[in-house]
């Protein structure tokens, strides 16, 4: 299937947004009270679905600001070693700090986090710092939701926008949503509802469609059908262990279950998904193959202690899809 | 001529953006030092726009916030005296105070201001006080380009904008473009820019398209082709004393002359043009007539002491075209 | 008598804290919305203090930052040209504007004010900017309670008050209580009771000193009693129309009457009061004297359109004692 | 010897000022960059003093503000199953973390830190949360410089000072100066030198004092005549591997040596010093012996991997003394 991808870019997916820490429960099954010590992995969702996506092949850059400071050079070396291309991750020259994610494992299904997003580095992206000859190299660009949730991160996000429209890039928008640093729910509404009508693809759970409509109620049908009145050609919805849904401007539906996993945790089960869903669309993969290989790939991390650390190679995938052809 | 705009609304335009004080030099002349008494006007670029519709008999209304003083309540008071719906007019919860001009008239090609644009209560309005009803009621919405520049007011007017798509009313961009409280250029560049996009018709000076396409040296004909490959369909560039043109979509070009002026100060000129000119607009003159009418309330307006109060009327408009003609 | 001021200082007082810009309604005994003009003076207490002890011929001089523009050199030429020394009134660099006050007239006994003062110019002097070898030329600093209401005006005057007390400059601390820009009221009595235990005088409003010592019902004699504990050896206790006491260290009460008066407005009479009491100070006349030309003195400005301009002359204070004697 | 603090107090000393975490490198000897594991501790100079001071047999109290989340409800169940009284650790309401000091280990010589102090929920301890009823329950009060360092955290420090000089709490002032979210050195040496005027005891490294006396080159001699002319009593002087000098009002001084350690990082030396020093003090050993407890358990704590929990007995420094006498 093509999906109008331009062909001859020497990426096929750079990322936008935020690059961070996190400090997952070395003792878990547990309050995090009672864990003494943590392990210290590269996160945040653009990160983790660039490195997941890098994993299974695909050419990847990152856009992206990060401290200047030991947790800031760890995370571009990280991300470097793995074949990532960081040419365009900033260093802050102001003093910010990288975001950390502390992870509390009380039980596979009670699992939450402790976030430090307070004046953080990838926040702080100019417009200036991203560059219409590096947005014009990539297949896709992926923005991530989180990245609009404050100034001077947010106009960063619209002026690559910007450029990847004026270079038919094409543009998929993870919705990603996480409360932190954003005022109010009508504003998060205002700039999901403007950057999901710029986009080619989106992607999120149910509940961040709602936050994007500023409704309790949403359907999947009835948002497909406002997103496809502007640019969107594909609109997924994933709804957990119920399975996802991929809906098509030309009106198709597909939909995948969830494959069975021993849950460790929940976390990074949506950027696994995202790396490996538009892994198979880059390859022209059809939709449902898309979906099966994204629902695989998430099915394997949350099996797992680390989100990015964990990001499953395309054997392991294709295993599991063929094993529950 | 049509312009598309809905029949049966009960407001030919409604505003959102500022409404401030004017505090007018009574000696000029002079460097402000030595002014020692100032007189009080309703001022801020939307609010003169209403204004001035209103003296030429359009039915409007005005989206904004004002602050809960004596200031607010004097702006209030004032624009519903002239017949301004001012329903959605919000007053500030939390002690901010209206924006002031101070203004100096050394000569009359020699005029500065002195703004009090801190914290001010126009730009605290916030999407959640703009109302889907109110604004799918008029036939033309009025953004102007400050309610830009700071949240939560940027986002009140993405709202605004959002409810005018989705109710067909016609968006109109008047860049106004202040460097107050804007952070960057290229913050001013994203917003404008995507604002731009999703307007009608779009009415600047060439500086400010300039500020809007973050160059130096732009030329109208370019800036009209990339307008055109969006949403506007009539592009208004003014050249001070060099006239204005008018560009459209299918490819017309309109230009007027100034008209000569006794010219006092250069205050309000934009406001009293943009004013007449979608009067013009919305009674389905041509836009020849359009621009002649703008340029001749422009002329009007300079040559007296105020803005808002200054606003002329429409018999005073049509006899400096004919004299002219 | 003898305070203890040292002899051999180019200059009698120095006082730190805000210059401002007063409108005074020109249209007055009406609310402020109905009125159209407005005249601008000098403001501030610290500022009119000077101006009033400057016209009653002491030699004075001020520390403050004001706004680099029409506004801010307005404050500095008028001082100036009274014979105040402004070579350490500092101009701002950072784009800050001048403080101000709108002033409505009701009635002579309802007066209120309309105050901006966010992000003033005044409250963003800092201590690197207070010179020693400054303050060490004065016989008297006087510190305005309004100036420690935000960093780094708070800063700058403890440094000023450092530097007064290792140079055997007498400190009076007038309380000038505005609740604009405090975050509370423990946040108030902190530095006020800071303040004043490390002053040698101290005068204020019975109100002002319940705000120093965050109760509702404070007593003179308590206050009197807490302070005389730490550095003061006088207390100036104002109850307005009832007139004002003044308490010593030795155990000494001294009260005076205010004086009738044809009131105009009640503002500035308290600047008035203090520049008439810190005069007669200087001049070595006993306290009951001192207090006799500051309530004087307040009498003559209440009658007076401003407060600056009004601040009278030492032949008419001593009229209007010698008339009631 | 006696140092005149008050019997019959429940409390020997409490401390004001930040609890946080410490995330300490569990593979050392390199930089953090390689470091994927941490070990998480209580840290923060007052917390680790009282921690100290409590496993010495002293009965302590806190006061200060925790998040309430994990890292919050840790630290206070940590410090109160030590003995140590929290019931005056109050949780912040409103969203503001913990803050954490990752610790890297190069080499004994070569340690730094990096610090999470954004918006930190122990600088938002406010004044009216300081109760004057717990304050006059404690000998002696330990005041914490970085507590200083912002409102209203700064302002709850002179608020607990007020309230121990009117109850006859001895006031001990440990420096423990960290650059973060000061906003410049006059500011810091503004608030320095303010409280340690107030102070009875006064302790710090002579870099600290520098910053004190916004100075480069201080002598202890000269900077202990400046605090003998105000309140302070005693003031101790911290020279890093060449020992430690306390100077006294009565003109005495007294050096003790570093004690010898296998030096494993620097971290915590300071804080255990203070807590063995005024451990010292409280049971009336004289000053020598005070200081030589101090070196002495400042000399085990760098042997050893945190520094809460490292924090020694007493017949562990007796044991140290006693060996090296």
């Amino acid at each position: 299937m093509n999906y109008g991808f331009c062909e001859n870019r020497p990426f096929d997916l750079i990322a936008i947004g935020r690059a961070c820490i996190d400090l997952n429960a070395v003792e878990y099954n547990r309050p995090m009270e009672e864990t003494l010590t943590f392990s210290k992995y590269v996160g945040g969702s653009p990160a983790n679905i660039v490195i997941g996506a890098s994993k299974l092949g695909l050419r990847t850059g990152f856009i992206g600001k990060i401290s200047n400071d030991q947790h800031g050079r760890f995370i571009e070396k990280y991300m470097r070693d793995l074949g990532i291309d960081t040419s365009n991750m900033v260093f802050d020259t102001a003093g910010h700090k990288t975001g950390l994610t502390f992870t509390e494992i009380k039980s596979p299904s009670e699992c939450s986090i402790l976030m430090y997003r307070e004046s953080v580095a990838d926040l702080y992206l100019s417009p200036s710092e991203v560059s219409e000859a590096y947005v014009q190299k990539t297949k896709v660009l992926l923005v991530s939701g989180t990245a609009l949730s404050k100034s001077p991160s947010r106009e960063a996000v619209f002026q690559a926008i910007q450029f990847a429209r004026k270079n038919d890039v094409k543009i998929v928008f993870e919705l990603d949503y996480r409360p932190y640093t954003w005022e109010s729910p009508t504003e998060t509404a205002v700039y999901y509802s403007l950057v999901a009508e710029l986009s080619d693809i989106v992607i999120g759970t149910r509940d961040e469609y709602d936050i994007l409509e500023n409704t309790i109620d949403g359907q999947n049908e009835r948002t497909a059908t406002y997103l496809f009145r502007h640019r969107p050609s594909i609109a997924v919805f994933k709804h957990g262990v119920d399975g996802s849904y991929a809906y098509t401007k030309d009106g198709d539906v597909f939909r995948v279950q969830a494959y069975p996993s021993k849950v460790l945790k929940t976390f990074g089960a949506g950027d696994s998904y995202a790396s490996a869903f538009l892994y198979a669309l880059v390859r022209n993969e059809d939709l449902e193959t898309a979906l099966k290989y994204a629902s695989a790939s998430a099915s394997i991390v949350v099996s797992r202690h680390s989100s990015s650390n964990a990001m499953p190679t395309i054997e392991e995938i294709q295993h599991i899809v063929s094993v529950h052809a």
